[in-house]
């Protein structure tokens, strides 16, 4: 092909995004230290000007929190920027073992690997697995995240797509095949932009009943639910009944990497197999240390997460007030429906430019397509003046975009 | 299955490495800052040991450069750990957009886009290539590292393996195809293991014949090749006709990440279609930081990438003289072949034991088997002291161990 013709198929591909609205143009927002969730967007003009995030998912604060400073300062100072090395070649230290430990212990397993993100998690144990079982069959929840998506179908390994959340479908599925077939059934325990739950108590009988190993994705859970922030397997004493838990250290713990959290032979095999964990720089210590501390610190501060939930109740109970479209499954996201990208754009920039309120356009492929949506992460750090300018300035844009109150409400 | 059969499995998988003296056992190194290649070993048993570091991959010793801490530890304080979301979601910081800025000039590209790392960087491009050009045909060296076959495979589009450098068959290879498909080479400046270079322009020049994009990983060249180390390609004069260009902030540049520079568009497209790139939390604003200080000082510190061609020819020389082993193309990688896992286990194990010189057996998957091999990074850090300490040690072992001297050099 000529150069000419590769440029037109780029052309196109973007054109096709510009068409349907949901071309991204990333805005540059820097949060202030101590001020969350206040910030600085630096437009592309060069100015400066200052706003309040809603669309983070350093859902508790904890990216600011100074254990976590402490200990990431504490560590570029003993022993410098990156790690230098994979896992295998000179790339571990103290910092990841520790973090391993306590995270293992958070999820109440035997052990815990860590990755550079829990994307990789996902990607690299999903499609390490059928190596490790030969015939392996994956059942995946037809809304899992992208990275278990893409973990799932790398490698070519059978696979059933059952519909969300649908046990009776699930059943009918593991039903059909082989009782003898290794199978996995891998879901998430809160999925993240509509913020309803998983079934984990039904899908870990299922799970029994048909001989196959449990997937839990907690990346929206971890640090925010459970006595000690192990998630909703923890919170309903279902943790030993999951094999595998994933989780993030960029969400809730407020820095970065992800893991999976399961028994000492599992971990030692993924360890040893997944090109994700084998090859590549393994995560920099003072990330590590960071991640530790948070974790370690909400293991004991059950009030944070209390107050977290109270911040998203508030939010919901005040947009039903205003008999806005905001999806609610009793979790800490709250989704506002707007149905078309356009639209969702609109009401985005113009939150933006008149309210100082930053608070992202979600449109496919990360939602279905007429489910494009705002999203909301309320947080501790969200005092009530933020949280009253946000609901008027919603209330107004509401009524100018002269959309239907309550009628796309899911 | 049954748990006890999942076990199985697992014992199995585990066993054959055991069996092939191939299980990897992390060993615990904390380099200390300031004093690199120095570093704490901490044994299973809690005692600690002084060693030296042989085997990183921080090749300029960047992770302990204090302008690369001081933009580390001042983002930390501006703006705090972790960046709190995607890129497109509230992850999108000033550090993110200046660091993509350093790089795209670094390559002479109109753009960059950052990755978490080399890896992903390099999988999420290659595996989103074939959605933007529908019939794309890889075309992929034979010995290219683990995070472009994933990418390569991943999609299950067309791929052609050509023979590792073997510009005679990749021609025969693009001469079968249809001259009318897309058609994509992907290689490396600097192959990680051997030490070896990718011939660049006689790639281009094939590229140019038979209407394909070009795809170059310089993880291993980047900061430390061409007058302001933008890698081999840039040594060579050939950025321009390369259309993609990889690297990685993890190695030479001492920190963490990795990222694609090539034109605007291209830049554009694959960070709209790519999950590795979309579906991930971002860097931390530190981590890019500390990359962004470390490229910016590299491209004016050539006298650090000449002390580290010297540090390599040194060493090369002195074990040439001993008559070991060594492979030797040049390059700053000096890799000493025993050609069996077990020895070279047992070699690495007495040189920590015994020396205090770590440095990590590398095994098969990657290298071949039979090439089993220690791999030393010599670099401007390491001093004339540890440079006696290792030679003197590594003529002790190998009579000790009664291999041949140079029967097996590469
Ligand atoms: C459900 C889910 N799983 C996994 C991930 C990936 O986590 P990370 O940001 O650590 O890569 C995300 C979001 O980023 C997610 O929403
Ligand atoms: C040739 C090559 N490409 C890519 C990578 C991945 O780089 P990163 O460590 O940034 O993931 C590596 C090593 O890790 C490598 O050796």
């Amino acid at each position: 092909m000529t150069q000419v013709e590769y440029d037109a198929q780029l052309d196109a591909a973007i054109g096709r995004l510009h068409e349907e609205g949901r071309y991204r143009t990333f805005i540059d927002i820097a949060r202030r230290r101590g001020q969350f969730p206040h910030a600085t967007w630096s437009k592309p003009d060069g100015t400066e000007v200052p706003v309040t995030v809603w669309c983070g998912n350093d859902y508790l604060g904890m990216g600011q929190h100074p254990v976590v400073l402490a200990a990431m300062h504490e560590a570029i100072d003993a022993v410098g920027a990156g790690s230098g090395g994979t896992r295998n070649i000179s790339g571990t230290t103290v910092y990841h073992n520790r973090l391993e430990a306590e995270l293992a212990d958070l999820h109440g397993k035997e052990a815990a690997l860590l990755f550079t993100s829990a994307y990789i998690a996902n990607d690299a144990t999903l499609s390490t697995l059928p190596r490790l079982f030969p015939g392996l069959i994956i059942y995946s929840d037809s809304l899992n995240h992208a990275s278990m998506i893409e973990g799932v179908r790398r490698n070519g390994g059978a696979k059933r797509i059952f519909r969300h959340n649908d046990l009776d479908h699930l059943r009918e599925l593991l039903a059909a095949d082989d009782p003898a077939a290794p199978k996995l059934i891998a879901f998430e325990s809160v999925y993240s932009m509509d913020g309803d739950f998983g079934p984990i108590r039904e899908i870990c009988d299922l799970a029994d009943e048909f001989g196959a190993l449990t997937y839990l994705d907690e990346v929206h859970a971890v640090g925010m639910y459970g006595p000690r922030g192990g998630g909703v397997a923890e919170r309903d004493g279902l943790m030993d009944r999951v094999d595998i838990i994933n989780g993030t250290l960029g969400k809730a713990f407020g820095v970065m990497g992800g893991y999976i959290a399961t028994s000492a032979k599992m971990a030692d095999a993924v360890r040893s197999y997944a090109p994700g964990f084998i090859f590549t720089t393994s995560l920099p210590p003072a990330i590590a240390a960071g991640a530790a501390a948070s974790v370690a610190h909400l293991k004991q501060d059950q009030a944070l997460r209390a107050e977290h939930q109270t911040q998203a109740s508030i939010l919901k109970l005040r947009l039903k007030g205003l008999g806005l479209p905001i999806v609610d499954h009793g979790s800490h996201i709250v989704p506002l429906i707007v149905g078309d990208p356009k639209h969702t754009q609109l009401m985005s920039d113009m939150l933006l430019s008149d309210h100082g309120i930053y608070v992202q356009p979600i449109n496919f492929p990360t939602v279905p397509r007429g489910t494009e949506r705002l999203r909301f992460t309320p947080s501790p750090v969200h005092g009530p003046r933020e949280m009253d300018a946000l609901v008027k300035a919603l209330d107004t844009l509401w009524s100018h975009c002269a959309l239907n109150r309550a009628e796309l409400a899911g």
